[in-house]
Formats: structure tokens, C-alpha cells, sequence
């Protein structure tokens, strides 16, 4: 394939986007800086910027404990509802709530005990390592009695599914390469097996479209300040199946998973459904930023969405082909988009301070991985053609005006 | 002992309140508003305002990603220190994060976890039930290997704590009553029996000094949306002593508990300190209404702070006496201020319809507590003299006035 690789082409592709009006939609006050790392903190919408005014000024600030009573209460349920949506889940089975380590733990912990004779956990070593650390704690908490077998690749995952497996987790979209894994067919697999199948869709969620009920799965975590645009840090969530809310048991049995907490009784009586799956208070500030920018995402279409981010992956693959991969970069995502979320990771030797220099010198903001990795990250509801291009451009730049070589091949302490 | 009860004197009392320009600091933009819900949700700090729009519109929005490298990553830490400040801790025994549910959670299964040999849990009938859910759960999750004897008096407590106690527990303050323990002696009974003790300081941080160093405390969690203004369901704090931080264990072992966590090895290894103790990624908006509403108590100081709500307590119960106790009004709070906290618990047999008139009716906003307990919340930082004397006045007119008599009986579902 070859490309045009002119900015007059990026502009014509921009002129056409049917979702170019969303970009409009943030807040985006400086147009020179290239940002392409919404798959690690999305932009900030606008209208969160009136919606943190008014739940800290009026909410909180006038309202004050009546708050809860209008609207607080249910803001958990309310977002699990457009979540839901978002990853095609029944509106009851999604609740926003704490982080996303701590839902996979208490996930895992359910699901380890839900299948007490079996002692395997399959997941691969593309997960995130959150999770893989959260696994390694269940079985040192649950006493030694399981093990993880780490897998590093899809043969060999379904090889090591077996009737000893007591639960399957895998990151759908791997936070390295970009790589999709095929959610039915996994699912499928680990259900045939007799296990639990959980995904971690942090890396997917809002970038592509989901179909949990579809493909059956039993439990899902994922965070929201990605492709969600829900701010730093951003509450979880947490997707129980319908038929498994009341059969599996969150190990956190907090005063918003009883039922009836206001009641004050104090035995613990789990609340019905997924409300149970909840723990201690929730943050209402944090929550109330995620709620417009997931609108937002419903607003736009996930479907819409996915074309478009296919489209520009595409695009800035395209763009590497000329360009980049001349200049000995690497592609170190899937060249075929079915199997690719939506960032591009491209490598190369001095991949480290080339990524310095990008956003020291260049006002370009990608995201960087140990050891090699610039992940370059399309966020479709904002993210311009005309940016890659010029993203692209500077990264070129970057390599060929050699910016990158006053800066030292070490990592800083924090990166 | 009599009290003056005409507004004068209360007018009198507010001139001479040393920290009486502290209310300036909170947005109050509603003076005819009674508010005496502290306890549950404290106002909002006019900087906390600034604050806020400071990190949704200027990291956020602008720095984006770059924000982390910018004071995000270490700001758990640093607000712990300064909750340290005002309990008594060395600087790097605290943390701030997650729910005040997740952080009881880790420090019980830690505890229990460190006595192996061990299987009783002691706590009491006042403590908050979310803390007691929390407790039954874990006893679940370990294999029903503990038993938790729930005592209902002090001295039933001591004889409770013996050579097979793994953990004592309590709630410093009392939810309902505001009954405050005595730390020291029951931190030195759990501890000379071979137990862990762990406190919960939910209703205690930022209404009276606290000193865990000097009682040698092993664990504690408290909450910030109470008495410390962090806004509705702010995040919470973990205190573990220093020497105890590497031998305990975290159960929950997420990317922010990891040393070197952007190494992204797949393997865990706890970082050092109270670090550790963290699980996923905290939330950077919810975080940062907290600090500021720290720095304010920090510049009243603690002391002060309680010098004026054990003053404006004995005001509040003068009042009681002489113009509610003759309508059957009782107190439901220790008379003697050594053993009270910053709120007040008045009953009445129509308490739930005069707590609905007061809101409905009378812009009083006090708190319920089933059944027929009304709290009275001081916060000595905003609380004045006159809206104390201003709030049981109303509170007098409610029954005098029988407004509270075309309410229903019956709790609504949600309260």
C-alpha cells in the first residue's frame, strides 16, 4: 500500500471524519501540541469542566449532605448503566466503583472460590502487570493453593486451558503491542473447559466495540480515564453477568454491598445484584467527571468510532511505511487492524530518548514502554488526521535531525 | 450548671472565638442554613474550589499526561504527611487512598495474616458496621478459621482480649453516640495479650487530637469527608507503624504497591515503606480537594480545634438542658466531654418525623441515626455559636410547634 503523505491529504481526511465535530468537544488550548497518548489519559471534555464546577460549587458546596439524596447515591448504577451500553452488557450489570485493581482482585478472589476443586489460573504474559500481581496475591492469600500458568501465546493458551483451570484472564487489548484478542472464542473456550473467564478491558473499552453478553462472559473490570476521557485515576468499573451476581461473592463486604445499609444492622446481608459488588463509599467528584465524557462516546457511536480509529490506524501505519520504518522503526503492533486496538507501538533502538526528545523538543506526546516502545495512541473522538500527520512528521524529525542524542540512554527514576 | 440562652450571648461567644475567621475560608452561601452534618460531610473550603478547578482545567486539560510526572504520582504521600500531622504519626506512616472499606480490609487480612495461631476478633457493638461487615468477610475469606466476639461495654472489652486474640478493632469515636475510647490503654491491653490493634478514626481525625506514636498504635484507617472537608466521599487513609509497613502484607498487590512499577516486570515485588500499601491507581481529582481542607485544620491546629468543640458541645448540651430536656429530649452522648467526640446525639420518640420537619420545614440539616438518634455535628473550623444556638432553637419549635406531626412514621427507603 502506498499512501499520500502530504499534509494536504490529512487535511482532505480530517474534512470528511463525520465525527470531527466531537474534537470540538475538548478542550484542547494549545493546537501545536500533538497529543497521542489518549490510551493512557484521554483529553479533558468540556463538559465535564461545567460538570466538576457544579458537583463541587453547588453539589457539594450548597447541596452538601442532601447531595446524596439527589443523585450520589445511584451515581455508581447510573454510570454502570452507560458503560453497559458501551460494551454491550444488560444496564444491571455494570457498576463504577474503585479501581481497577482492586475490582480484579475481588473478581479473582470470587472466581478462585467459586470453582474450589480446580488450582490453575491461565493468563498470558501480555497482560497488564497489575493483574498479573493481583493474581500472584490471590494465591498467596487463598494459601498457595493455586498456580499461575503465564502463557506467551494463543496456542499455547489454548493448550493450557484444561479441566483443572479454575479461571481464564486476559487483557482483551494488550497494553504493549496493541494486540485484540478474540473475546468469543476464548470465552468459549475457557467456559468448555469448565473455568471463570475474566477480561480486563481498560485498553478496549471506548475504543472499539465490546459484546459481553454475546460472547457470555462472566466477569470484566476495566478503568475509565483512557478512552473514556474520565480524568486521572478515574473510578473503575466492574461487570458481573446477570445469572452470577448473587451466585459469586465479593470478598470486600463493605456497607454499599449490604442491603438495606442504612439500616445499621450489623450482619452482614448482601445487597441483590450488582449493587452488592460494591465496597466502602464512592467518590463522587471522581464519578461525576466520568459521566459527560462517557455520554460523549454514546453520542458518537462505538461503531462510528471503531471505523474511524481503524481508519487512522491505518493511516499512521501507512505514514510509518513511508516515513518511519526507513529510518529503522519498527512496527510492534499487529499489521492487520482486526487483530489491533487503537494505539500503534513503534519501536526502535533509541526508542527511549528519541521519546524524550519528542516531548521535550517537539511538543509531541506519546507514551513509553520499557524497553523500546512508543506507543502512539489514537483517540477517535478527537483525535485529527492532521495530527498524526504532523505526529509522524515530528517523530521523523526527531530521528533524522538526531534530537535525540543529547539526552542520556538511562530512565529517570520516574518515567 | 445554667446557661445563658438568649442569641446575645452566643453572638458574645463568636467574638471572642480565636478561630472564628476560619468559617470566611468555607463557602456558606446560604447563612440562613443550620448545618450540623460536619460529622457526615464537611463544607467546602473555598481553596479546595480553586483547587479543583486548578487540576480538572490546568493539569488536566493542559498538562494531560504530563501532569503525573508533575506532583500526581507522589500525591498520596503527601497527603499523608499531612494527615500524619494531625494523628500523631511520623511522615511516611501514612497514605492516603482507596475507601475507608478497602483500607480495613487490607490492614484485617494483614493482621489476621501475622498471627497465624491466633482466631479471635474483638470489636464492639458501636462500631461502624461497614468495619463489622468488613471483619465477617475476611473471617470468611480465611477459611472460617477466626471467630469475632462483638462486646457491648468497656470492661466486657478487656476481659474479651486474651492470648488467643489475633486483633482488637474498635471505632475511636462512636458513630452514634460519639463515645470516644481510650486509646492508649486499649491499644497497651491488645498489645500486652500478643494482639494487633486497629483503629478506625473515621470520626475522630480533625475533631481532637490524636497521638498513634505515643499509644504505639499498630494500624489505623480513617475517612476525609468528615471533620478533614475532602468532599463527598473523598478518599481515605491507612496508617501502618513504620516498623510494621515491610513485615505485614498488603493482600491487595496492585502496580502502585510495586517497587519500580514502570520496570512492568511480571513478577511482585512490594515496594518499601507504607508505598506498599496502595493497590491501583488513585484518583488525582478526588485527591486534590483533600489537601487544601487539610492545610486549613493544620493552620487552626488541632488543639484549638478541639478546645473550641468541647466548648461549643458544653454550649450545645447547656441549651439541651434547659430548653429541649423538659420537651423529652434526651441526651444520647457521654455528659463528660473527655469521653465525646465532636457531635452531639440527642433522642426524642418522635426523632425521625422532627428530623424530617427540621430539614423539610426548618433549614436545619442535622443527621439521623436509626432509630430515633438525631446527630448534631460540631465542626469547631465553620461551626459558630450562633448557628448552634440558632439550630436549637429550631429544633424547639419542631416540637413545640408539633411540626414534625404530618410526617409519616415510617423511614422513606433511601435516607
Amino acid at each position: 500500500m502506498t499512501i499520500r503523505t502530504d499534509r494536504e491529504h490529512a487535511l482532505d481526511l480530517d474534512r470528511v471524519d463525520e465525527l470531527a465535530r466531537f474534537r470540538d468537544e475538548f478542550v484542547i488550548d494549545d493546537p501545536d501540541l500533538i497529543y497521542l497518548d489518549g490510551n493512557s489519559l484521554g483529553r479533558l471534555p468540556k463538559r465535564s469542566v461545567e460538570r466538576m464546577r457544579e458537583v463541587v460549587e453547588r453539589e457539594w458546596g450548597s447541596r452538601l449532605i442532601r447531595g446524596w439524596n439527589e443523585g450520589w447515591f445511584t451515581l455508581p448504577q447510573r454510570v454502570g448503566v452507560k458503560i453497559a451500553q458501551l460494551i454491550g452488557a444488560q444496564a444491571d450489570e455494570v457498576i463504577a466503583a474503585d479501581s481497577t485493581s482492586v475490582n480484579f482482585f475481588k473478581s479473582v478472589v470470587a472466581a478462585l472460590r467459586a470453582r474450589p476443586t480446580r488450582s490453575k489460573i491461565v493468563t498470558d504474559d501480555l497482560n497488564f502487570p497489575s493483574d498479573v500481581y493481583i493474581l500472584q496475591g490471590a494465591i498467596d492469600l487463598l494459601g498457595q493453593r493455586h498456580r499461575l500458568q503465564l502463557v506467551h501465546a494463543e496456542d499455547e493458551l489454548r493448550e493450557a486451558i484444561d479441566d483443572d483451570t479454575a479461571l481464564v484472564t486476559l487483557t482483551h487489548t494488550a497494553f504493549k503491542s496493541g494486540y485484540v484478542y478474540d473475546m468469543a472464542a476464548i470465552t468459549a473456550a475457557a467456559q468448555r473447559a469448565g473455568a471463570l473467564m475474566l477480561w480486563d478491558l481498560s485498553h478496549s473499552i471506548g475504543a472499539l466495540p465490546l459484546a459481553l453478553n454475546a460472547c457470555n462472559v462472566d466477569l470484566a473490570v476495566g478503568c475509565t480515564y483512557k478512552y473514556l476521557n474520565g480524568g486521572p485515576g478515574a473510578p473503575a468499573f466492574l461487570f458481573v453477568r446477570k445469572d452470577l451476581q448473587d451466585e459469586l461473592l465479593n470478598p470486600i463486604w463493605g456497607w454499599f454491598g449490604q442491603q438495606g445499609q442504612f439500616d445499621f444492622q450489623l450482619q452482614y446481608q448482601p445487597a441483590r445484584g450488582i449493587t452488592r459488588w460494591q465496597a466502602g463509599t464512592p467518590n463522587m467528584l471522581a464519578l461525576s467527571a466520568v459521566e459527560p465524557a462517557i455520554d460523549l462516546l454514546l453520542e458518537a457511536g462505538i461503531d462510528r468510532l471503531r471505523a474511524k480509529s481503524i481508519a487512522q490506524s491505518e493511516y499512521l501505519i501507512g505514514l510509518w511505511e513511508e516515513l518511519l520504518q526507513p529510518l529503522g522503526v519498527t512496527l510492534n503492533s499487529p499489521r492487520d487492524h482486526r487483530q489491533r486496538g487503537s494505539h500503534v507501538s513503534i519501536g526502535h533502538v533509541e526508542a527511549l530518548r528519541i521519546d524524550r526528545a519528542l516531548i521535550e523538543d517537539l511538543k509531541v506526546v506519546p507514551d513509553f514502554r520499557y524497553p523500546d516502545n512508543i506507543r502512539l495512541g489514537i483517540a477517535p473522538i478527537y483525535t485529527s488526521f492532521a495530527e498524526i500527520h504532523e505526529g509522524v512528521s515530528r517523530i521523523r524529525r526527531a530521528i533524522v535531525e538526531r534530537l535525540y542524542e543529547k539526552y542520556p540512554s538511562e530512565r529517570p527514576v520516574v518515567t
